[in-house]
């Protein structure tokens, strides 16, 4: 077989990224791991101390049992504290937030399902959402992409660019329009309508949405005594935020990864030698597939097995 | 301009797809709401009675105000109770698993930055880790696709199928190869080992893992007392299993996404009439780039405009 070794390259690629995993691992570690403990040890003081206080009247374990529960619940977004008017974590703007989470696959965690239907229910949701959900985006892409071309089509010939250029000024000015317009605008109006928030922190929740890694970590409004119209309506803003972002981001990482620097630079990673993986082997190609009206064997590959 | 309303048919994907959205929202609704309320309610007696049995001796609202601060400090990660021989939140296991789940945008978010130096090196560390995952993806399955269509290609001559059908056989196998090794094969184990969850549980949190959803609301070992050891190596197979079977994963979508069937249906919803929308517009082409040692005049694009 001539291919001993194929695509050897991309060891060069995988072990950086290995090491980079395990390097953020450690400096995040480094950043995070001192709050952590702290908070950790102020927390525990604090109980300490409100047993010390109190334990006296209160039963061996009984507290703990409580935060216990609480915490529990909190993760599929119960909460114990709260008055009684409120509708309860599954009302009809808080639904549709968890499924665009899904159908994003953001996930952001702050709600789960706690009944066995509810998971079975998420499971085939996403299971036949997430291909419709690429289904949409490529035929959005499709219509889109020749929209945005455009205009970079002008300005190539206005200043005479080369084909490759404009593909890099197309790249460039749509990753900018994303990033300006998905990423800074949110995070300003959010800063600006969140008292409480700072500006990195509305940055770090707008890429982390949009990325779809939705730590959920900070969900604007939530916790907080807010209206509840004001808490919908921005549920609903949040939720068109997940979808419309998205799809600009998706448009935008399409742009990238057609510009010939990348496919050259997955070309080199990907290849054990001068010809690219492409000419060979692979999924059925267009050209192979269009050919489908001729005889199977015509289509037959390099080494046929004894039948 | 000839097309004014270009790519009408998406709004039969897009009306549909809404619907879903709203459908969803409201079915889990249905599902949810209850067993949460029900949830609710109970954890908010079991607080009244709390209090009314001890309240004697807590001062008004000291016992809400722990709850509330445990609860915040929770959705970091920091857990309020447990003996202080823990290592902390941040111990090396669980930073690389946070650090893969934020490069394969999978987001548990069981874990969570508290400082400002931590989220701003998390938007950083995903600005840069992102876009060089893809690349790492997008070469593995240069790599791979030809490997692993060999086997089928042979099964294609011997039982001498059109190259459509081939296709079509290439993605269902993979999809059920990645569905069994990479779902129902952790799955059971996931349920072997950990002896308080069903199986429906277990082959929910591989799914939303998977699918990158993350919601984080299941992870294996939290909260139980386990042998650290045993923790910490639970959290590696986790680590592994992520990048292992994303890569598989994005194999499986990229191979169905090519079938003849799938495009057929992107481009019908598409398209606005017979032509298809790649034929014209749309980002430079491998052709026109291929050309780029050509004088740009040559790229013009259908309208000039005057400069």
């Amino acid at each position: 077989m001539g291919r001993l070794r194929p695509c050897a390259r991309y060891g060069l690629l995988m072990v950086p990224y290995l090491l980079a995993l395990g390097l953020g691992a450690a400096l995040l570690r480094a950043l995070e791991g001192p709050p952590a403990l702290q908070l950790q040890d102020k927390l525990r003081a604090e109980l300490a101390a409100f047993q010390g206080e109190y334990g006296a009247c209160l039963p061996t374990g009984a507290l703990e049992e409580l935060l216990g529960t609480a915490l529990a619940a909190h993760a599929h977004g119960v909460s114990i504290l709260g008055n009684g008017s409120e509708a309860g974590t599954w009302d009809l703007p808080s639904a549709l937030l968890f499924t665009a989470s899904i159908l994003t696959t953001t996930g952001f965690g702050h709600m789960a399902p706690l009944s066995a239907g509810g998971k079975a229910f998420c499971v085939v949701y996403a299971a036949l959402g997430l291909p419709a959900s690429l289904v949409l985006v490529a035929t959005l892409r499709h219509c889109l992409l020749p929209l945005l071309s455009r205009p970079v089509g002008w300005v190539a010939v206005c200043w005479q660019l080369a084909p490759a250029r404009t593909a890099l000024l197309q790249a460039a000015g749509l990753g900018l329009l994303v990033a300006g317009t998905f990423v800074l605008l949110p995070a300003l109006v959010l800063w600006g309508v969140q008292g409480d928030c700072s500006l990195l922190e509305a940055v770090y929740f707008c890429f982390s949405s949009l990325s779809t890694i939705g730590l959920g970590d900070l969900l604007p409004g939530r916790g907080h005594d807010l209206n509840p119209v004001l808490y919908h309506l921005g549920q609903i803003a949040l939720l068109g935020y997940l979808l419309l972002g998205l799809l600009a981001m998706l448009l935008a990482v399409e742009t990238f990864s057609e510009l010939p620097q990348v496919r050259a630079m997955v070309n080199f990673f990907g290849a054990s030698g001068p010809l690219t993986g492409e000419d060979q082997g692979g999924i059925l190609g267009q050209d192979e597939l269009a050919l489908s009206s001729l005889p199977s064997s015509t289509a037959a590959p390099e080494q046929a097995p004894a039948c």
